[in-house]
């Protein structure tokens, strides 16, 4: 969603360095005839608004009707309808429902225990029976761009609390799925029926004030540590455009209930990069994640929740087994313990103000291999697909 | 909001056992001239939609205009806008934008904290510190009278954890604070102003799984224990008609950061009801309450997070000294391990299939005496003013 000419914000779709105005299209009428699209609207456009919403809403194939049309349309799209995405101003591509985020990496699990809880065992007793999450605030999702200001409040310091801008801000790395068909409150979805439900996936960024976190999270869990921030890039990937590209992710043993049982490939071939300012310092790879987004809504809706269009659910930080694949300054600089250095010779534990964070998502190159680092990005030739990326610079904290 | 007609639901203001229909008195002119209302609206009905929010947002001024408005209007009312209440179908009342739930009653924590974590203190460290909370699912938020189907999940047992209905279904007495106008992100709303965001208050009943919640909790918090259903009044009471019954909450000593400092009265003078069928069994006071809604509102936004139209802040579990004022059955069967009585003869430790749970909220009659049970709501006069009633009735887990 956004404005290629400083007009009103409309629905988009992207082809390379162009984007092309779905309204215009829509009103040219070029999407007669395309299931779904030209039945029972009253008359409204789907594609005028603020949000992919109205779209998302109408089902699989409808999302496929036009995902044809247009494949058909951008051989010659008509150029009242062409905008060139760098003078295209982006807005928050959907409306959030709901924003729940998952624990859904093994890696990351695993590392917070130690950091956090050393000496317990790192994974808690059902992280892999069922996957874990949580409810964030909806309404402080942002789109890629926004700045995010450092937040205040009371941080957890060594001998106590202290009210004051959070001295450990964080990023975590993750993918976003977007729901676009809703379901009624009492219903589970079943796994394999999910990805009725399940439109697309955006690369998300999680940002996470740890010493806020710290104070508060006991017994209720994460809450003014989270809910500051969450960034998403603007475009959102359709998830059946990656069918193709499906992977094995880990195993699952018997201890996972039946109605979460659902046969490999439940991962994706996703390559994600993470750089502050302009060295990167991670490749995540999101085939470590343990739960399939089929999971995650069947999980979520096991006890008759109800799913709405635009809710996102967030995979959780997806992290690697080593530290050129873990997806947090948490785990990269050790909880504070181990800094490490940018390019430019400055070294960080967390982020400071002025501090870029992108992370950007390819589909991988099928071999599996673990990513390792290579200085920049531009050393690094990407073998897939471009799919987004997310990034935000961090403001200083409000004086005062 | 509902339909007092059979017809498409509005807007609708409660007297007695009527019903009164915005969108009829806006449609004959009667709101002319009330600040707000005639202005900037591009001819869109404030009322005529389905939920409270378009009003909501045009903020303090406007809302108290109303009021005087229809105070006036209510000597003589046009019949084309009246209607019974008994024949009125009530809907949810607002959009619920995002759902947090605080812990705010220090009763009803510690005896969590006792249940819970036995031999350890049972109030976490923060918690006088800071209005502990958590998001909450906004999408499942259902208007009184909505039937709550036991849920299915994972759950937690003496020795480990199985699968299926939960065996330990709770509710929560809470009220929750509606709020009107938002905020601007990064920006914190500082305790003063509260009420220039928040609107009214609604009870709330926060059904609860204690077994699977238990299984899921640590350590990212309540999920689907909480997210399979909350229930709240079908009528918001504004909050400025409750200015005349603030009385002392709970003291709050200097470990209280000075961004929620804030004199008395901080409480409300609300007496709540608890019966299941028909049995009264538990009477919280809402001066119990050590938080204020403003206190919350300063809390939430402290770390820059904004409020939107429709947000809505549960109290949390109100529970007073003893059982007869304690507000879930965690603490009236205190863990399934003290059984009550109905007055049928049957016992309950937690809800059975069947059961219909009420919470009814009167103004106190100013004494702030503790709430003793006389047997049935029948037996008791209520000093004042009803304000509100939330009510649902449990329907047996799917089979399979």
């Amino acid at each position: 969603v956004g404005s290629p000419d400083g007009g009103e914000p409309r629905v988009l779709a992207r082809f390379g360095d162009r984007v092309i105005d779905l309204h215009v299209l829509e009103e040219l009428g070029l999407f007669d005839g395309v299931e779904g699209l030209d039945e029972a609207s009253g008359g409204e456009s789907r594609f005028g608004g603020r949000s992919l919403n109205p779209f998302l809403s109408l089902g699989p194939r409808t999302w496929q009707a036009l995902d044809e049309k247009l494949t058909d349309i951008l051989t010659a799209p008509p150029p009242s309808a062409l905008g060139l995405l760098e003078q295209t101003r982006l807005d928050l591509p959907i409306e959030v429902a709901d924003f729940c985020d998952f624990y859904a990496s093994e890696y990351h699990a695993s590392n917070m225990g130690r950091i956090l809880r050393p000496g317990s065992e790192p994974l808690p007793p059902s992280w892999r029976r069922i996957p874990l999450g949580y409810h964030g605030r909806a309404g402080t999702v942002v789109v890629s761009g926004s700045p995010v200001r450092r937040p205040t409040g009371v941080i957890a310091t060594p001998d106590g609390a202290t009210s004051g801008p959070s001295a450990r801000l964080d990023l975590e790395v993750e993918l976003g799925y977007v729901v676009g068909v809703g379901s009624n409150r009492g219903e589970p979805v079943a796994v394999e029926d999910a990805l009725d439900h399940l439109f697309g996936v955006v690369v998300l960024n999680d940002w996470s004030a740890r010493d806020i976190q710290a104070f508060e999270y006991q017994p209720l869990g994460p809450f003014l540590g989270k809910s500051f921030a969450t960034s998403i890039s603007p475009w959102v990937v359709p998830i059946r455009r990656l069918s193709e590209h499906r992977v094995d992710g880990p195993v699952q043993g018997d201890e996972v209930g039946p109605n979460l049982r659902t046969p490999q490939p439940r991962g994706f071939d996703i390559d994600l990069e993470l750089s502050i300012n302009s060295t990167v310092v991670s490749r995540p790879e999101a085939r470590y994640l343990h739960w399939s987004p089929e999971q995650l809504v069947a999980h979520l809706t096991s006890n008759g929740a109800s799913l709405r269009t635009g809710d996102l659910l967030g995979t959780g930080t997806i992290s690697g087994p080593d530290n050129s694949s873990w997806g947090s300054l948490m785990e990269l600089g050790w909880g504070g313990q181990k800094p490490f250095v940018l390019d430019d010779g400055s070294t960080r534990s967390w982020l400071c103000d002025g501090d870029t964070v992108t992370i950007s998502a390819w589909l991988g190159d099928g071999t599996g291999s673990s990513a390792h680092l290579a200085g920049s990005s531009a050393d690094r030739a990407h073998q897939g697909a471009h799919l987004g990326e997310v990034t935000g610079t961090v403001l200083a904290a409000r004086s005062g």
